[in-house]
């Protein structure tokens, strides 16, 4: 059995191919050697021994330690120098290195192979003894940290770990000797230093530290394998879903140092722009420095070449005209691996005394548009297909731009007030206001605004309107104020239960902060966070970007999944279009009701006490309602749109100060007390569940027939005009197939006067909203009816979960923290709950009707893994707000390759 | 091919088995001529004929004229007359009669064979001309409306039919006349009537009355046939599930008349008292009368013999004494029907001129504690075996021993105010109050009340338990002031949404009438009508019913189903043990804080603000908690006793005046404000999908560790004692197992330290309710780490269909009114939806743990079908509210069966 796969010198006994067996690092640390690129030589025990250690109480294969003994062998050949030799010896870096990257779960210990026998060795080759003892501190620091205090079943958590105790040493020593730097100490502080560690680790952890480099060496591997089952390393796991066989590698390399003088240097490097995506080689570097201190940012690092020096590096020196020999060396090897990869990569290099070492190679992160372009610029390259660029977008990155977003820089230095949930993305900065009508009177003067209410209702519409974006106290992801907004693209954070708003007096406490009308903060609403202050905005706008628009173009021609978008008015409908919606999946309807002159014909209604009045209310308001789809339809035109009856309680229209008590009650010319008397007898306990939905067309069929007149009268006389319309009406909230009889028998009637009024024959579905468990579960009684359904994965959320999207804030963000939860169920579709729903009522559906046509208009439309799982689940199309219509386009695309 | 089969002389073709051919009333008319009993001959056409008239386009089999008119001789000869002879006419009647009695759906029409022809001759036979006109114009009116109207297409919804006509032509006529009963009109009058009818119908109806008795016959049978698929019919077919496919039979029979003189009778009785049980033959009959004159009530009826007759009727004379050779063949009869039949007959008869005819038989309806004395009595005489005792009740007739009851007869003639969702079952008078402190200071001086509120809360609770019934204008089945009353076996009626309370007046409008504070109502809990005034009571006592008891106890011998008792005090305990429940399947914990000490560490719980505090206050509730748990679990000492956790939402103890809110800030020693603050920021919107059950104690751990310590405590304590205990603790609300997980983790925690603590090992499981249908989805993830299961209904079905218990009453009286739903779902489990989920969930658990125990403890427990389908599907036990638990042991037993 081989356990161990050798590196080095331009050979290698694994490939890139081999991440299962030698973890992402080892095989592309193997790969690399292939490619003729100077790697450390050195080892990789393979992620079998790691199940072996655990299915064998911590043991390992007896053949490993001759494999490890030839392999370090090796290295030792090609390094020129031998592990534990007094003269010259070879010191090694430990690294995990698992199938998937874990960054920063597991262990790695350094600088292994320093003892007593060989730091006067290393000295004398090096010349430098501040070089040899500061390496061997710090190996004794990692170690004691890493390997003999976890080995002695101390847990670090008691606040009091070895490291800490070893820094405090330092500290003292430090301050005995008025040092302010590290940099201050010379060769024999640290020399000290090592030996007071030494005896420190001895009087804590009861144990010495290891004098013999193969102790070292077998303890800190035992430590990496050990470090594959720590509580972080599995909470991982839990989250990121990877199982627990998987086993990590071990990776023993030859260390190289680049902070052995002027003509050493350490660096990283990306191979493309990260932030542009621009075709430019892109990197950092210090001159006679450690990999740690070009990222922790003690010293400010260097451009790597010329043309890509900005403003502030303009004056530094570039690694291009220091070291333009090693500078060329490197670029070549840039193009070697992006052509080998073919795809952006992130490296890390070493110069030591002169000889350029890569350290690892992997594929880079990026931001959206860097994203998109690379992806772009690749295929058109021809270095990837279209299939392969389309997947190397994340749908989420095209929120960049189509969204503003706060300036990253100007982000982390502003103070932060408090977190809420992400409801509508993008940055947004303006005035603190309390009210609907004070977001409008400040927005008339010019103002920009950010409107802070507990939560929102219809009511407060306009002044969401006239915000630059909306913070509420209460509320989940599918809140009143999270679908407005998003509708609009309006930033947008909720349920930020930190907030302790007082609107009388216009003020909010955010833990210490009071922030009053008038003050500044800032939203970060993709994140969730909330800034006191102006920051700055980075402008979005997808259509000066030629690569988005090709990615759009192919994402198209490949995917089968129709994308359409939530929108009820035409402005919404030209802007959906204008992303590429091929449909309109919900058109509410409630909002079209709020109009001052509409609202008291539907309060007529509510307080008719018999038929005919309550007729004739509710005919008062067809001629809007007419006037409201026709602009609809015809901005749709040729596309289907489905229109959703009314939906809310009947108390969402009247919630009224005494003043408006009074007004209505002469309005109608009845008593106040009547008024106040009815809406109390509207009043719900938990109107979620209600006397809403279809619930409220079985009581009021005047209503149902109205909104099917209204829809229907448009479309025919945009049929007579010459325009295409495909109107589907749909029926919310169905339970019970007896409703949805109930109510599909009005909407056909209707049908057959409008027809014969307009002499032809209009082309219409009647179908349903698929938002309760019940519905789900009885679809294929429903089908037999139902020319559609659309799954309001919203309400069927809630339902599912026992949740209220409007009252989650006060627990989600502990159960998310928690991990009781592995996400927001109303951002992305709960597979195994709210799917496992879907999945039954597609196949109940489908069985008894083959034709029916299936989507899904919650919030999930624009979600891309709950787009995968609509893809894989059979659906027709699914629907979202206009601006996440292209990140449907894309997930959609991608789910089916 | 026989379509049509002969009765009639002792003799016939068909038998009692037939009922699928003949229907129920043919079968028995058969059954009865084998019997040797007297029955008008006659012959019934069979159900296929039924099938035959709908396959082919309403047309009949060519056969059957021929075979009807074979029948029609074979009766001529047994009555020695001839149908449509001039001299001596026979005349028919012509019935429905379905597999399945569906009374009143279908059409009838007698008195066919009456025509210009045979009308001389009939009164020449009976030398009674008004018999003949009267019986003539009857046979019009039922003939045009039934036959004639039904067929010329004119719908009697118009308001106008033609009945209503011919009706207003007699009004005329007697005012015209100066008469004021139909008795007082003469032969002539009813000739020249029958004429008018027969003018009016062909000018409204454009057809002549038909003056040929074959014409007549047909026209008859057509309309019954036609009458099976009427609206009426359709709807009620619907409602009890009844196949179209079936049809109905029709039955033409020979007609006899009680009304042709002093020796003519006729009577309706029943083999044994229908009220009572007694074995007593009890009956009415009146002299020279027709069926309906003892139906239609305008006679006082007499009793039919002299063991029978009561304070009221003790003058009349009885048959037995007026026509003692007729009552002994009756009464022969009688015998021979109830041991042929093995069960309680209803029967009808006739006595035409000193000749008795049997018209019907059938199983008799029975009340209550009838049904239990018969079942009983007749098992033990040796009728019946032990099984088809216990069949024979229904188990909702119990209640009538378990609930006082109103007086039928006083509650007739009570005046009805509205009607509500019969919540909770019993009668009940009380005066009326609006608020729980105006219950408890009537009630303290001695007066009986009734609590009338919108909704209640647990705040009322201490109103509600001094009030004799609850009754509101809001919530359903499931409602808190139904699931309270239920629990204590209160009358409560909820959903009244005609009650217009104004709480600051004292007084509610219903209608047009006005109640104010102190006047008397009543209320009949079991149907959900509420009346003015005071109605007779009539007291429960099951235990002075030898017959109940027995059979309960061979229920018990059946039924493998185990009963336990949702109950929260020992009281409660104690009482449910008395009906024979055999441990608690639901143990809320929630009203037990509201007590005035308790509920003020609740408060100061959640103005808490860190975990120290919190638990400081939490832990003040130990001691009572504790002693709250060592009663109930003491009181049902050897049993289960099912502890749920605390469930409800936090705002539930603060609702507070203005105050309260003052005294709690001063003795919390904070400002008034902040506690207004809190109880805003605990304002949810939908509180029934908020922050509550699981998700408290997973916010406020140590809720669930205080709540846990007093249950293992306790439990720890009575062990010592030598009190066996078995503690099952129950976490609500779960939707996740990583939820379940992070709860049971805690009890487990506990259970540990109390086991040190008292040295021993306590017996106890943990599991969780399963009311969210994400619960049941994933049920098997759960059922990996709980030891049982119980199905909480009431959530359940609230979550699968979106409906909100409390807010029901909207929308529902409607829904089971149209028919949109076939019954109320919190009552009685949706099988399709709510049961889909339960099937699933008890497959999914049982699949991973076989050792899992699964109950059912929403209010569906107690309900017959839902135990059916809790027996159906393999679960172990039902819980029910204590006055529930002899229903659920009959019902188990049933479903045995």
């Amino acid at each position: 059995m081989k356990y161990v796969y050798l590196f080095g010198d331009g050979a290698a006994d694994g490939t890139a191919k081999m991440k299962n067996t030698l973890g992402g690092k080892g095989a592309n640390l193997a790969e690399m050697n292939h490619l003729g690129i100077p790697v450390p030589p050195g080892f990789t025990i393979t992620t079998e021994v790691c199940s072996y250690y655990y299915d064998n109480d911590k043991t390992f294969p007896d053949v490993l330690d001759s494999q490890l003994r030839d392999a370090l062998r090796d290295s030792e050949r090609i390094m020129g120098s031998k592990f534990g030799d007094a003269n010259d010896p070879l010191l090694v870096s430990i690294r995990s290195g698992a199938r998937q990257s874990m960054p920063g779960m597991m262990e790695t210990v350094l600088n292994v192979g320093l003892t007593s026998k060989t730091i006067p060795g290393l000295i004398k080759k090096t010349g430098n003894e501040r070089f040899v003892y500061d390496a061997y501190r710090r190996l004794i620091m990692m170690y004691a940290d890493v390997v003999m205090e976890k080995a002695a079943g101390v847990e670090s958590d008691s606040g009091i770990g070895i490291r800490h105790r070893l820094e405090s040493l330092i500290e003292k020593h430090k301050s005995d000797n008025q040092y302010v730097n590290d940099t201050d100490l010379s060769g024999q502080d640290w020399k000290l230093l090592s030996d007071k560690f030494k005896e420190e680790i001895k009087n804590t952890l009861k144990d010495d530290f290891p004098d013999d480099p193969m102790d070292q060496l077998w303890g800190a591997i035992m430590a990496v394998f050990q470090s594959w089952n720590g509580e972080r390393a599995k909470n991982y796991r839990r989250i990121e879903n990877i199982p627990g066989e998987w086993g990590t590698a071990v990776n023993v390399q030859s260390m190289v140092f680049g902070n052995m003088g002027e003509n050493s240097a350490t660096g990283v490097a990306f191979t493309r722009n990260p932030a542009t995506g621009e075709d430019k080689f892109f990197g950092e570097w210090l001159v006679n420095a450690q990999g740690e201190d070009v990222v922790a940012g003690l010293r400010t690092p260097n451009p790597l070449n010329e043309e890509t020096k900005t403003e502030g590096t303009k004056d530094l020196p570039s690694l291009e005209s220091s070291m333009p020999e090693i500078y060329s060396d490197l670029k070549d090897i840039r193009g070697r691996l992006e052509k080998h990869y073919n795809d952006m990569q992130d490296i890390e290099f070493t110069i030591q005394q002169g000889k350029l070492w890569m350290l690892q190679t992997r594929v880079g992160k990026r931001n959206g548009s860097a994203a998109i372009k690379m992806a772009v610029d690749m295929k058109n390259e021809g270095m990837i297909d279209k299939k392969t660029a389309i997947l190397r977008v994340k749908p989420e990155q095209l929120d960049e731009l189509l969204h503003p977003m706060l300036d990253k820089e100007s982000e982390n230095s502003a103070p932060l007030l408090g977190k809420g949930l992400p409801a509508g993305p993008g940055g947004a900065s303006g005035r603190a206001v309390f009210t609907a009508d004070d977001a409008e009177q400040w927005n008339k003067k010019g103002e920009k605004v950010i409107l802070i209410r507990d939560e929102t209702s219809p009511e407060d519409v306009h002044g969401m309107h006239a915000a630059e974006a909306i913070l509420t106290a209460k509320g989940g992801m599918t809140s009143h104020a999270a679908l407005v907004a998003r509708g609009w693209g309006k930033c947008c954070i909720v349920g930020c239960s930190d907030l302790q708003i007082n609107v009388d007096k216009k003020e909010v406490v955010v833990g210490d902060t009071l922030i009053s009308e008038g003050d500044w903060i800032t939203m970060n609403g993709t994140e969730g966070r909330i800034y006191s202050g102006q920051v700055e905005l980075i402008d979005a706008d997808p259509d000066t970007h030629p690569e988005y628009k090709e990615l759009m173009v192919w994402s198209d021609e490949i995917r089968k999944l129709k994308i359409r978008t939530n929108a009820e008015s035409p402005d919404d409908a030209k802007q959906a279009i204008k992303f590429g919606a091929e449909g309109i999946g919900l058109c509410r309807t409630e909002h079209m009701f709020f109009d001052e002159e509409r609202i008291l014909a539907i309060r007529k209604m509510i307080f008719a006490d018999n038929e005919s009045d309550r007729r004739d209310a509710v005919m008062e308001l067809l001629p809007y309602q007419k006037e409201d789809f026709m602009g609809t339809l015809k901005a749709m035109e040729g596309l289907p749109v489905t229109i959703r009856l009314l939906d809310p309680p009947l108390h969402e229209f009247m919630s009224l100060t005494d003043e408006q008590e009074k007004t209505l009650a002469n309005n109608l010319n009845i008593d106040v007390g009547v008024v106040k008397n009815r809406i109390s007898m509207l009043h719900e306990l938990n109107p979620m569940l209600g006397h809403r939905g279809c619930r409220l067309g079985i009581a009021y069929p005047e209503i149902t027939e109205m909104q099917a007149r209204a829809i229907l009268e448009a479309s025919a006389e945009l049929k007579k005009e010459g325009t295409s319309v495909f109107p589907e009406i749909m029926i919310p909230l169905v339970g019970s197939v007896t409703e949805y009889i109930d109510q599909e028998k009005i909407v056909r009637n209707v049908a057959r006067e409008v027809n014969e009024k307009y002499n032809l024959e209009l082309e219409f579905m009647v179908g349903t909203m698929i938002e309760l468990p019940r519905a789900c579960l009885t679809a294929d009684e429903i089908a037999k009816h139902a020319e559609f359904f659309s799954f309001g994965t919203n309400d069927l959320t809630q339902t599912t979960f026992g949740f209220s999207r409007d009252d989650i804030g006060s627990f989600l963000p502990d159960y998310l923290e928690r991990n009781i939860l592995p996400e927001d169920p109303f951002q992305s579709l709960d597979v195994d709950g709210v799917g496992k729903l879907v999945s039954m009522a597609v196949k109940l559906g489908r069985d008894v009707n083959d034709k029916i046509k299936i989507g899904i208009c919650g919030e999930h439309g624009g979600d891309p893994a709950s787009i995968h799982f609509c893809k894989e689940n059979g659906l027709d199309y699914v629907s979202c707000s206009p601006f996440r219509v292209p990140i449907a386009r894309l997930s959609a695309a991608q789910a089916e390759l």
